[in-house]
């Protein structure tokens, strides 16, 4: 299959609705690996290693240095963005990074301006920018963002575009018929229609032209019926949905290790305090319902509890997130986990979680423009299931769970690597080292 | 080759060295289990399931019912100690369980009393029993051992025996030359060299006799060459060092979480706090030393730092054992771990697991005497890597690095029992729900 | 003055409105007291000694060495609920106490029933019990308690009688003219006015039936000038308001701690989780608010932003109350603060209680009735501020600030129960032990 | 009382015996004040105000314009160090405070630079420096050390001189024979005694010269008869000693609160890790030995377990230090404290704090050199008991316990001043308020 996989040949433009403190930080630090001033820190295809074969074959390449992803060197930045200030401004107010590491690549920040962005407060009502293309249908909003694309596409010189998108969550609302089908869909834009959110307009318009999505968000968005089966019609990549950073971070790593050793869990309570944006956005009762969703689903697949009554049959989990402006963008979270093991004996763990939400997604982005990209070149098209370790709420095709198994879903995105590049899949089995079997594992 | 599992028939005996809190609480849970009073939470034989097939195949059985297992009912419990306490007076001292449920299962309890015990108190300082045997050789101390286990198994009419180390940990040594072939290392018990610790002449005892042989305690015990070896020649199973429960458990669950994300890590600060017998033996530098080793080793295989400078070339590992007697056998242990991500931000996890060290030990006991049982009737003999899930120091062939991530061990330890049992090995992969591909999963 | 107290002589009968978990955990308290099963951890009353004179004359009695208090043995319980269980059956409800110590006292607790509770579910809406008084003014009501007290004090040949408010939070109001004067007031009940809530029925009748009346909830209650008034005038000792228990009393602990070290405070975080029936009761929202408005007031009194701008005015306080039924009666706060330093460096403090919502109550509840009883006995009616030791939100005169920091108001008890004895005031100065100056210290 | 104090005129020279982490921040905290860059958190001499007169007067000057303290303007510093480096260089080093804040201030504090240091690797074994006044016997030293000050006080134009130890902790010693008389103590320096501390010299010398000294460390230094005595002859203000920071801190505000409410406490376990120098010094066992008395007797003095054994007679304290790089200055505590209330049922509080070593040291050593200041002025000599409120483990006149409760040294403090200024002193009483008595408050 490796021969199957175009090169990744000339400028990859990364396209990023909503250029907050996510996307600048994003941003930022790409400009600032380029220039040798800082490490990407937490973004797989710049940091890590993948095994192949057997453990005595000791063969740990970097994974960039095992599939053909484009370099930093080939990207190429834009998006879209309710407020008109250019990336140095905007990561300036966000006060993630530190000034004199902005200042640093103030050249490159300042000369990355946002288009003005489809936007409908109705979906957002705690955010109030300005910056917004003019009232229009949302059929007609759908061209103007082709059009952007178009446009920067031919004006940088890309081959390649990749979409994920940054922006705020939306407010909650279900999949109905209008989602259920492409003639719906876009009979509902041009109907100017309360249930299409900008979010689906921004998908459908990247789809349309070619563009792999990734959505960054909890909100639909690309998960609904009708934009699943124009990708996979078009050809397109599609993933989603919200980047897995933080406190669901940490509940998808934990969890999977209570149920590995059979322990019971009858409790978990979940806190986040955060000052940002995000924060602000979230204290709205609509959008914390998205993210709420989203959230409580994770400990439900991994724990199984129709599988394992006696384990996790009476498990109570709440989620909370207070907007607390002391702490901008630092995050934290706490997490009160009520456990029960051996004769049912109750025990706890408490994990406090002193994060950065953007430090923590930043990294995801680039990970996905880039997975996102060697998937389209590898002709891998509609939802991209290997991509659900980025993603609190993975993406999944009907009728199949999302696994929320973090270590599942490594296993998972390592052996897909293994499998573009026609490698063996690693099983761990390793009887052989101590049996003298032939076995292919 | 599952044809080739022996059936578990018959009795089985489970002979423990060192009766305390461990494993009277094993086997007043089994004994409660066996009465309807508790259910035997945290081990995998009796409560988890096992993924066979594609998910689509819905295929999750209990292991209990895929493996062919000893019961519970089939247990016959023996031991030795250097107190002469039967269960039910052990149980009661060690105040891990409550009395009202000891008191449930009173008789049972009562009818187990240890056989005295080989005891060297320069192995134990803190320690300090009369219920031993006559001061002898080595050798003929295993002599002893080795009548014991006849006399055991035919009185209690066992068809096969397993033996799990669950005593005090021993001061620190390393291997020397008398523990590198079987020849030495019996001249030496004969000699009475001081450098054969009283663990060593338990695993040596239940290898000669033909008893699969697994270690609770961080001490050497069967992980020198002259036991391994003997093992292989005489065709038995052995598994080790020391039970991963509490602080350590959490640690090789967090940790491949942040390798995972590639997450950096430059400290990781780890205290305990805990008031049982084991606290007071560890209070003694020589026997903490041994446990230190157990436990530092495992954040270095996990994080790899040789192939990931930037990550993880740093990292600050410090580990901290303290007896505190108001908190009795509930262990309680503080984690502060020191990450970095994007462009080396720094970040902050803090984990406090208020834990109960016996209570965590016990499912491991009886998982370890299910699964080494059902090793040796599918004729693997010498170490048992699969059982890696359970040992904080894992014992590995010469030449091969230990595994700690838990979840690798677990996907050995399933893919094992899917592999002697003929099914396929899971990856994981999954593109085929997506992309109508013929592979083999 | 000393003479001036009554003698405690004859019973003293102990009206409780609520008898759930808090007043249930009071009453088998002393009752095991009494047959010496158990010690009144937490009540000042029972185990405190208090300083007396100079250092070097290590005077340090009992406090109820040196004041008249009633004994345990002449306590009387009485009171209402809205549940027709005795209180055997609502401690074991309550799961706060364990089984077999209830069991120990179970005649005594069988003996104990409530009288038919006056209840309006507009102030309480998620509580719904049947024990209550036919439905008539409010009016009436209070005739009917003034009945149901006269009838208690025959019955039982009571002395005296104090009334502690241990039922449920009700939802939140504010004063308005009809609670100004008694005759509003009372007309307003003839009314049948929605804005007399049923705590203020009770607190009327029982000042009207000369019983000092405490408040242990947030609401209203006596705290309203008619009510108050009406105490002064017939000389009828009062206190309020609202238990100071778990996080509130951990954080007028702190808080004046930072303040004394002019340490700034820029955000202060406090979340709880509980399960028990006053989390039930504060889920709603309108409950949720008078609790609010309680916690909320005690740092802005302890910090004094308007005199310390630099150090407090920017303080953001935020408080949660999380409904989380695995917890019980266990409730578990945990607090992050968000402190300042020199220069204006960040640091932080988080606290996590693992307490116990009615243990720390029900010592509270005994002193109350005692000090009350002591104070009615010392002619001191009114509001009892010297007891704003016990409270979340002191009830003080108009126009003075209530006094929340811990250590303040713990000196002003002390000095109260010096005062009343003729005993010299401690000022901790202290001087002369250095200076052989001779000074009234 | 008022017309005694001596004004504060002229320069005011603050002599640091130490100049690392701690006095370094101190000094650069002043001068950043001084220009307006910074605030000076944390100093009760610069940022509180006292209360004055009843709560209705309202009268709460700021303390500086209460009582006449030197102003930061007319400080000038000096000092001593086992490095050459000044304290732009030592502050740079330290990595406590941010380097474009000390640049702000570069020339300032490049013109401090230390005198050579008296200095014993005996007492401090982990540290080693070369700028060290040549090898003598102890009594040449202190000569040289009270040549220093004279020619620095000359040198500078200083009215007066205030000494405050910063230094490191040297190793444990006891009270000897030879620390008992002034006699004694001159005749072993002059025999160059084992037994006479570095610090002992200081102190020493500072006394002999008339200027007050404040020992921030918590070997013994001035807290020896022989120094006692010669410090009231002389009529010089001692005090002492180990600057009261972090987990100390915390624990004499909650340990007080615990007491206060009558709570059992039967375990407190604190662990403290950190990364400076001062780290680097604690984690030789003579030095922790040191730390440690000084850490362990604050429980004791404010719990007195043997009035109160129901409630503290099986307190089991444990206080460890841990050694971490990767924290530097920032050191972090968490504690572990097991309480009990109402019938004896377990709770437990868990504190972790974030904190920062030299940021809380740095206006102690302020508020200590401006109060040691005062109490000279105001002929107050020998022992300042007035300023434990500053330290672990206050000196106090023989045979007088410390007070250890930081809310009574607060107020100890306040009436100090109060009463140094004629006003009345505060006991809290308050009954006037609702009984229209008159007394004297």
């Amino acid at each position: 299959m490796e021969n199957q996989v175009a090169a990744a040949s000339g400028k990859l433009g990364v396209l990023v609705p909503g250029m907050g403190a996510v996307a600048t930080t994003f941003i930022a630090g790409v400009e600032a690996t380029k220039k040798g001033l800082a490490k990407p820190i937490g973004a797989l295809t710049q940091m890590s290693n993948i095994r192949l074969g057997k453990r005595t074959e000791n063969r740990y390449p970097k994974i960039k240095d095992f599939v053909p992803l484009a370099s930093l060197e080939q990207i190429v930045f834009g998006g879209w963005d309710v407020y008109n200030e250019n990336v140095y401004q905007a990561a300036t107010n966000a006060k993630v990074l530190q000034q004199t590491q902005l200042d640093a690549i103030k050249a490159e920040l300042e000369a990355i301006t946002p288009m003005p962005a489809v936007f409908d407060r109705e979906y957002v009502k705690n955010l109030d920018g300005q910056h917004i293309k003019a009232k229009d249908t949302k059929w007609n909003w759908a061209l103007a963002l082709m059009e952007d694309i178009k446009n920067f596409k031919e004006k940088n010189n890309c081959e390649r575009l990749v979409m994920v998108w940054c922006a705020s969550t939306e407010k909650y609302i279900e999949t109905t018929d209008i989602h259920e089908t492409i003639e719906a869909f876009e009979a509902a834009m041009q109907a100017d229609d309360d249930r299409i959110a900008p979010s689906m307009i921004y998908a459908y318009a990247a789809i349309k032209m070619g563009v792999p999505f990734a959505n960054g968000a909890p909100n639909l968005s690309c998960d609904i019926p009708a934009l699943v089966d124009l990708a996979k019609e078009l050809g397109v990549a599609i993933a989603g949905k919200d980047f897995k950073t933080g406190q669901t971070l940490m509940k998808t790593i934990v969890a999977p290790g209570l149920a590995a050793r059979a322990l019971g869990v009858n409790g978990w309570f979940s806190s986040n305090i955060l000052g940002n944006r995000d924060g602000l956005v979230l204290d709205d009762p609509d959008n914390f319902k998205t993210k709420e969703v989203s959230k409580l689903s994770v400990l439900e697949e991994i724990f199984q509890p129709e599988d394992n009554p006696d384990l996790y049959g009476e498990l109570y989990h709440k989620v909370r997130i207070n907007y607390y402006p002391p702490h901008g963008d630092n995050k934290e979270s706490w997490d009160n986990i009520d456990i029960f093991g051996w004769m049912g004996y109750p025990m706890q763990i408490k994990i406090n979680f002193l994060c950065r939400d953007s430090i923590l997604a930043a990294p995801i982005v680039l990970d996905l423009a880039l997975f996102m990209d060697l998937a389209q070149r590898a002709n891998m098209s509609g939802i991209q299931e290997w991509l659900s370790f980025y993603f609190k709420s993975p993406q999944t095709a009907e009728g199949l769970k999302p696994e929320h198994d973090i270590f599942k879903q490594l296993i998972k995105l390592q052996n897909t690597l293994r499998h573009m590049m026609g490698e063996d899949l690693i099983t761990h089995l390793g009887l052989d080292y101590y049996q003298d079997l032939v076995e292919s594992l």
